[in-house]
């Protein structure tokens, strides 16, 4: 399909506008009008500039206000009208989105709306423009596409056709179903949009909550499918209401926009495959990437560090229960281990992790995740516009499918290779044991990152399209100083889990992380263990700095939970925090304080099932954390 | 009254809040449970730092899903609440929030709540404690006050009281006037917050948009009126949950609170003398400013400059038809003048002026309005909390009564003075000539001012209490790089005007303007004029900056209104921007390109009694300013 944007979508002036949705990969682009009225040049100048940038202005939008105005202004509005098709004229698109008419004296009658968009129709017709008739959510009389086609129907006439949204379908609960039984070349223009599902006034919700499908809640395939069911192979255009996109840059949110639509039409084939297999099939239709793989959790992390950070973490670790079982062949490169967990600390000069680390800091640079087909995942990755990454590889040392993840640091794909042969076999020296002093930690649990506020809706997308990922709902978590929000990635088998975490405020702890990194990147890396309090101990006696709870934190649990006062005493002497969920599934956990103010780690035990991140405990962290950051004394326990 | 916060309203540890709160002047407190739980010390600990700080703690709060919880529970429950009973003797408080249960599985029997309730009460009353319970908005079977008063009533215990909340009541469109008719001593507590009126879920609106009293849109007054008339003389107390305070610096934050309980009882107090003036005269209850003065008007402005600002704006004021007509006795400072229009450019050393400089670049560094009585007016700022200023005064030179604004700025309070001479009189030489080439500006219209995006609630508080300024709505209005609110105030009689403009995104033409002053500032200063198009022509011979409008606005303007074409060609010549409202009335106005990059001025013909900014054409004005800034070449015009 033809892919379009709408230049309301963006920030910036139309040609930046322009540059940035041509770059993406658009062929199609939406005029909206008060961008062109505000821009300081001639159409006949966005005409060219479009030429040249390989765009088809596939819409004029919006003329609002007219079908149904009161009879004296009539003559009037067709003025109107025809003032804009010589403007359409001259930017060179032939169709125009005639919204339904929002004013309060606006007429209901049908005929008489039948008889204003038969006229209408007629002067554009006779000038070769065309005109779609779009129900907005909050039409004064028309808020339905089953109303429009019910108009365009009976004016019946050649250059009057539908347009349709799946906002203003979605928003009031409408059915899209009934789509598929409207002759396809009586729909014009298709725009779609995604959004959060909120309880407040459409036109606000409208103008301001929109995004990219994928990034809302709406089912989006269930609209598509019986429009290209019904013959539809028109443009399949963005047109995006958001606070945040007015503010974003244009290039990258642009790139956002053009991958979502892939997404939608990878799963709209989906679903088509199902109940319409020859429209599924049809070529060039809609995108159709390799599938998805499956994953069996994280084969390693690596982190960017120099010698001197390198050794503290690894220091860090060590207490932790990691040992060091291996060195690379050929790079300033170790490998921790226990358990499942495989850690690399790259302090190799010339590579990527040094780049990351001149960037960053010590940061995690690279999460290397099992599938089983490395090859697939990557060609899947880069048909999403992924970007490859290929590194310098040692004489006989394994390459592996990288791709890049939004905040720049690798995602290696990892299978197990055609010679049996592991990452570590053949890039390490391998020193085989594992140190007694083991925690008993298994595997990883999740790695939460930090990202700025407007970054949420691209890791979202980025994971959903790339890696199939599922995204949790939002939960807002109270800071001390300022809310953060959190939704969690995971992968549909749920063998990796990334909760991420915003804010919108300057001073939370968020922000501090995210200041520390200069840009997004690992907050904390929890890791499941066997047992939680054979593991804090151990920590404990190693000198691990674990975060201090406050006692107060153990008398709320005295209230809540019907604990003993020695297994609560324990709690508080470890800080191990504690959650229940409504199933009676448990969660242990523990913090450590932060490694050079930048990520942390911590260790959990779940039990029954509980599948939560310890939200209930992220302020009292978040409290205990301010407190260690502003250098507060810690009070003595027990 | 005893004015009283919750620590929820504000950001920061909780000794940091206790701090802010005792420093804005509240004698009291509530202890939200949460703050203690993450705080690091004991109850005893924040007992005595309260009493240190001289606050009492009002209440402790919440203490949720008591009452009708599942029968098999009960018994755990009033453990629980045992716990916090013990939490609250070591805070020294006798008083505890009950909120209506929300549990799903609540039971909604009224003698089961009425039973719980009084079990609950017979409880803390054998410690001296007393158990308030409140009403929900999102309560699962008891959501308003009525309820309440009946289950308090019924249950009939000395330990069991009422806790009211304008904000549960206002949200579900509820009535407070019965109020009045409950004995006072069943009223254990009030809670004050206000809100803008939002379509949206009721808990989500509750929870994040909540603001100070006077910021928002209930008509408070009207609730605590009743509870006074009731009996009841506990403490007035606020609890604003609110994403914006959560971040805000406490201290400045609490100040607008104290401020903001003022107000409220300042306007209770004046709906009180109508209808129990016997209330409204009792002593130290309510809050007693002198009345608000009228106003007629601006006096003057002042620009703070250095020589080299100062002889750059004259002369840009100079083409705008201002001529120099004084120059300060003792000082630095030169006086222009056209029409009504006094504008001062204070170059002064070691002044407050210099100070401002020093800090903000060229700016609006004072504003001078008319009063009838400025002792008065200052009184009353004064008893609002405002900082008063003295300045350095010359001898024979008047001294003007003055506030300091929330940006830093002076607001001058000018009366006629005993002796009838003007304060040009008395510290000018004047040369009494007034230029030629006057534009024919007749006087101020408005002053707009840039602020960050958490000042806007605090600016809105000052002006309406010292000042009794009106707020009109928030307007929204797009900018090429993200979207700009603006709220206008303005004196009750409309004499003086003042729309402030904020923005979230770091990108708009507000954070540009406010990234130049390093605060808040003037935007730009709009002049009356008697006819536009001489008052342009004019400024355009004298060789003044005007900024240029994108020829594509007024072939809009040409396709919405029916002007000739001469007409046409004359706006778009001179850059006049047009609007027209509902009424017929019509607003011509242009810009200037902004001075130093920082404020501009625009010069405005109003007809027929148009009364906004012509926020239809904001959009246009900042593309322009935006094109302008990125040093676009401008194309030329007709």
């Amino acid at each position: 399909m033809q892919r379009s944007i709408a230049t309301v979508s963006l920030s910036g002036t139309l040609p930046e506008k322009l540059e940035a949705i041509a770059a993406a990969g658009f062929d199609g682009v939406e005029i909206f009008e008060n961008d062109l009225l505000y821009y300081d040049g001639s159409p006949r100048e966005i005409r060219q500039r479009c030429a040249d940038l390989g765009l088809d202005i596939t819409l004029f939008q919006p003329f609002r206000d007219f079908e149904g105005c009161r009879r004296d202004r009539l003559a009037r509005n067709l003025d109107r009208a025809e003032r804009k098709f010589d403007l359409m004229q001259e930017l060179g698109t032939d169709l125009v989105l005639v919204c339904s008419n929002v004013a309060a004296d606006a007429l209901g009658d049908k005929q008489i709306l039948v008889d204003d968009l038969g006229l209408l129709a007629e002067r554009a017709g006779a000038r070769n423009l065309r005109i779609g008739y779009e129900a907005l959510a909050w039409g004064r009389h028309v808020n339905q596409w089953q109303q429009v086609w019910d108009i365009v129907r009976e004016a019946n006439h050649p250059a009057l056709g539908m347009i349709l949204d799946s906002f203003h379908t979605y928003s009031i609960k409408g059915d899209p179903s009934g789509i598929a039984d409207v002759p396809g070349e009586k729909i014009f223009f298709v725009q779609m949009a995604d959004a959060p599902i909120l309880a407040m006034d459409v036109l606000e919700w409208s103008r301001h909550f929109r995004c990219f499908p994928g990034q809302g809640e709406f089912d989006l395939p269930a609209f598509l499918a019986p429009i290209l069911k019904a013959g539809y192979r028109g443009p399949l255009s963005l047109e995006i209401f958001n606070d945040g996109f007015r503010a974003a840059p244009p290039r990258a949110n642009a790139a956002d926009g053009l991958r979502s639509l892939l997404y939608l039409e990878e799963k709209t084939r989906e679903r088509l495959l199902q109940t319409a297999p020859a429209v599924a099939a049809e070529p060039d239709l809609l995108f159709a990437p390799p599938a998805a793989d499956t994953y069996d959790g994280v084969e390693f992390l690596e982190f960017a560090v120099d010698d001197a950070s390198g050794a503290k973490l690894g220091g860090w670790l060590e207490g932790l229960g990691f040992a060091k079982v291996g060195q690379h062949r050929s790079k300033n490169v170790s490998l921790l281990r226990q358990g499942d967990i495989n850690l690399i600390l790259n302090a190799e000069p010339y590579s990527f992790a040094h780049n990351f680390f001149e960037s960053h800091g010590p940061s995690l640079c690279a999460t290397a995740v099992r599938v089983k087909d490395s090859a697939r995942a990557l060609a899947r990755a880069v048909g999403y516009h992924g970007q490859p990454y290929r590194g310098l590889v040692g004489p006989n040392e394994r390459e592996l499918a990288a791709v890049r993840a939004p905040d720049g640091s690798l995602i290696y794909l990892v299978d197990q290779g055609a010679d049996g042969q592991t990452i570590y076999d053949t890039d390490f020296s391998l020193s085989g044991g594992v140190a007694d002093n083991g925690l008993g930690l298994t595997r990883i649990d999740h790695m939460a990152m930090a990202l700025p506020a407007d970054g949420l809706d691209t890791w979202v997308l980025f994971y959903k399209s790339l890696l199939d990922f599922k995204a949790d709902d939002e939960v807002v978590l109270p800071d001390p100083y300022g809310l953060v929000k959190s939704r969690a990635l995971r992968s549909q088998c749920s063998s990796i889990r990334l909760p991420l975490n915003i804010s919108e405020n300057r001073n939370t702890a968020i922000s501090h992380a995210l200041s520390h990194y200069r840009g997004s990147g690992v907050h904390h890396i929890a890791f499941d263990c066997e047992d939680i309090f054979t593991a804090v101990k151990k920590a404990k006696e190693a000198g691990v700095a674990l975060l201090d709870i406050p006692l107060n934190y153990y008398d709320d649990l005295a209230a809540r939970f019907d604990f003993d006062d020695e297994f609560l005493s324990e709690l508080a002497y470890y800080n191990v925090l504690y959650d229940r969920d409504a199933n009676g599934g448990e969660l242990f956990h523990v913090y450590t304080e932060p490694f050079e103010d930048r990520f942390f780690f911590e260790v959990i035990q779940r039990r029954n099932g509980y599948a939560g991140y310890g939200a209930a405990n992220v302020a009292v962290r978040l409290a205990a954390m301010a407190k260690a950051r502003s250098g507060g004394l810690r009070h003595a326990k027990l």
